[in-house]
């Protein structure tokens, strides 16, 4: 029995493969997250076992899909990266979109009771969804984690304020955004410090500038400090200067490694370990010190 | 602190609104899913089990997304469908799949225990890719369904007699696919019956006709056997007649219902009882007995 | 000597290919025409030569792309139809709509000298810019005519009364706008008969209607006077009836005409003459009359 | 008279904004101009005037559109690159695609009766169509800019050879194809030479190399004899060393000009003599000569 009468509708799918040469982005993003985090009663402004979960679902995506070369988070969303050589799915859209957000959310409900012990989940259940976008240049990827980073940095803060304002200063909500409006960052450091004793450079650094997820490879680090470092987020300026830590942009065709090597390397790949840190990746010394990140190659 | 000097990595985000009056399928499909029932040991060529599963999670996702007017599911692959009229998400391609394939997957890590309490989940988990296709007219729209459950037929009748020939004739997967090469269906039904005894048309409509997901309104049925019948696919020009049952694909501008009448619509569908049935719907039988599938309006 | 090396470049190109079972609707614009009209001294608020010559491009493009059903034409800008059917260039958006932008390019400047014997053109010169859209249904497809013939009408009512404030009531641009600020249709009907004793509907329809273009065959019309009427464009709402002069849009896959089927039809769209007609096409008589548009056949 | 009740149709209009900091190319290619070039008589294996005419067209495009940065054409095809930074027309694929090929297109029929004086143009008239392609770094831009032109001397060679066979050699279309098959250029050169004393280094550079066109700005070069230098075609492995011409690909944002600057950036660029030259652009000497073009900043 022939299919062919119906299969005329295979026509109407239409390609979505991304542009080569480019950076690829998944960004995932929690759906209804403000309702589902008072379901479980998420503590506020940050809660360190819901923010763990996100952290352990994002390592296991970078665990099933070796292709990915850094991941950053922060809150309920998450940022996957493919290298600009990557070809997994042939570069489909969708594919790749869809097989991250899936992956994630199997990771997500499948670890929720170690995190969760006492808090079951029951539907409606915990979803993301995401989309990819591309970036031709590698300063271009930077900028767009610079710009999850700082975005970080400016809610941390004010959610940080608001909730002493609130747990703290006894505000109610309105009160708290009210007193809220206007303020610089140098003015929420000092309501924090002047009526609550609390020095925003102590928060954990989880909180300050999430989480980066990446492959770890064991050689001798040139930047042996990096994962403790805690310095404040630098002047977005200072991310003016050329990028000096990765290959450049103006490379042609992928080179074809022999396949021996592609698969070495892909060994590689999988057996690295994989770190979760809280630290800078606005200035050079992050990328630096991980050439491999950019440059897509094991050491 | 403004964030303004990367913003500027928004207008990277390109925009993937899908053409307004048009059908909506997103199809999801198992990744790797010959060597994840290998791993748990699914029951060849069907495991209810797994099946039911899979019904379990796309009951999740109609009970989540009430925008979707149906769904139809077979092996590990599932297609929704959202009504020409949708609106949800502002028809984004990349929101609409990711919702579908992100809650589906959560409903099966999270179902999974109870359908398979003796094989715990261990990673690699299972996860789901995805597309949406879209259809301009209600006729592509069937058409596509009609392909999906031809596919269905087509495929269990091969693997029926297939692990027959396998199981109980004791033939290898080899000799098996070799002993099939060829065969036309009436072939495999001969096959079947006179060597194993096995009557096809007494296999569980399930595994014969795969399973549609639905809304049900009580009200009386025009069509009230239709859960039940269990006729033979009807032979693929059936279904050239012209569509009757369902509203004509000349209109303009989705109505505007009035708001209270548009909520009282979204009520009836979020009240409405979702039905799984393993039926035909390559003729207009179930599209008539269920016109609000095809108008989009609740009864 | 091998291209290899460079020729992975070819893997930059997207493809572009449009939904197929849609109308496609070509729209060009004069691209800078306020300043292309000043130079060659177009007349306000209508410049016959120069519509007629639009129109004779249109008739050009006709001509060379049998595939298309219709066209109409206001102003600087045209609009060509594709049947739904259509598969020239694989319906390529890029392909078709260049080809439809060149071609009509090259009559106007090849015509020109026609129209405007007394005014060679110089550089900069005349050009246009186009885009492809896609409507799924008739009823989208009419309403998209329709919406262009009404949006003729409300421009041409507001020039001609804006040029007759100027031109003989002496008013100078400005006052003449501001005289017309707020004002409704009846407003504007009533200032040009009461105060320069025109009769708007005594104007050409080649103004208030725009230009239809079209193939013709010479066979019995049921609607003979369709080409000479002059009624007013009727109140919107009339056309929210049901359509009853076209083939209904649940049509499945395109009906394979044999080959020679389709030659034939071909060639007689190729010998069909080709009108220009300033009639109605928002009321149904335009395409009951010329059922072959809709359908895509030739009688 | 409101226009709303059609106005919803604009919805179906989709966005094709192309991905910002890439290098956009749009290439034009004659339609039908095999049976165009027997139509006029065009002189085998290339025709001065035809080629000619295609450069002068080029020249007006270039003209009308100061965002371009060069121009590359053979045959009846030519290829216009827009900077990275352009944001012409909010880079919207199909305004940029049909814009320059209506402005090519009447360029074309109005230079024509000077090029080709004894010939007038008929219907149907030549046009083009066209197609936008991004690359993201300026090593895809130029590896597609050395594509083409190796793409020019293969084909000449071949073309230069077959018409040799032909036209001095004697033989018919179908001997000439089949003496031709399997053979490398150094067999070509060998023919040409051993049997009609032709020695293909001494060709015009137009045919060999096709035509680059683009701004000159009236600077001291640094590669004084750019535009007559006639060498062969370099190996293609020359061009795989980094680019050490142009600036790096890792900017960010584009630069923001003060508006004052960018006008005069604008005005330089609209001054610059437009140059059509017949040389290798393979090779980093002609991009190093001539830097303004990959900075797209006039000197």
């Amino acid at each position: 029995m022939a299919n062919s009468k119906y299969e005329y509708v295979r026509a109407f799918e239409q390609p979505d493969v991304l542009l080569p040469n480019t950076w690829i982005v998944v960004r995932i993003d929690g759906r209804g997250f403000h309702g589902f985090t008072t379901k479980y009663k998420f503590k506020k402004p940050n809660d360190v076992q819901a923010l763990e979960l996100m952290n352990a679902a994002a390592d296991g995506v970078m665990r099933e899909l070796p292709d990915l070369v850094v991941a950053y988070g922060v809150s309920d969303e998450f940022s996957f990266v493919f290298h600009k050589d990557c070809t997994l799915f042939e570069r489909r859209a969708s594919k790749l979109t869809t097989t991250i957000v899936s992956t994630f959310s199997s990771y997500y409900v499948y670890l929720w009771p170690k995190y969760f012990p006492d808090a079951p989940l029951t539907p409606p259940l915990p979803s993301f969804d995401g989309r990819a976008v591309v970036y031709p240049s590698a300063r271009n990827l930077r900028d767009y984690m610079s710009w999850r980073q700082v975005d970080c940095h400016i809610n941390n803060l004010y959610n940080t304020t608001f909730w002493a304002l609130v747990q703290l200063g006894g505000l109610d909500a309105k009160a708290a955004e009210k007193e809220l409006v206007g303020t610089l960052s140098a003015d929420k450091n000092e309501i924090l410090f002047s009526r609550f004793k609390i020095n925003y450079n102590n928060e954990p650094d989880m909180y300050k500038k999430g989480s980066v997820v990446f492959r770890d490879f064991d050689i001798p680090s040139t930047a042996p400090n990096a994962l403790t470092e805690a310095a404040a987020i630098p002047p977005a300026s200072a991310s003016t200067k050329r990028l000096s830590s990765h290959p450049p942009d103006d490379a042609g065709p992928p080179q074809s490694l022999s396949k021996t090597a592609t698969e070495r390397d892909r060994k590689r790949r999988v057996k690295a370990r994989i770190v979760v840190a809280h630290i800078d990746i606005i200035r050079d010394e992050f990328w630096e010190a991980r050439p491999w990140i950019l440059s897509g190659k094991a050491p």
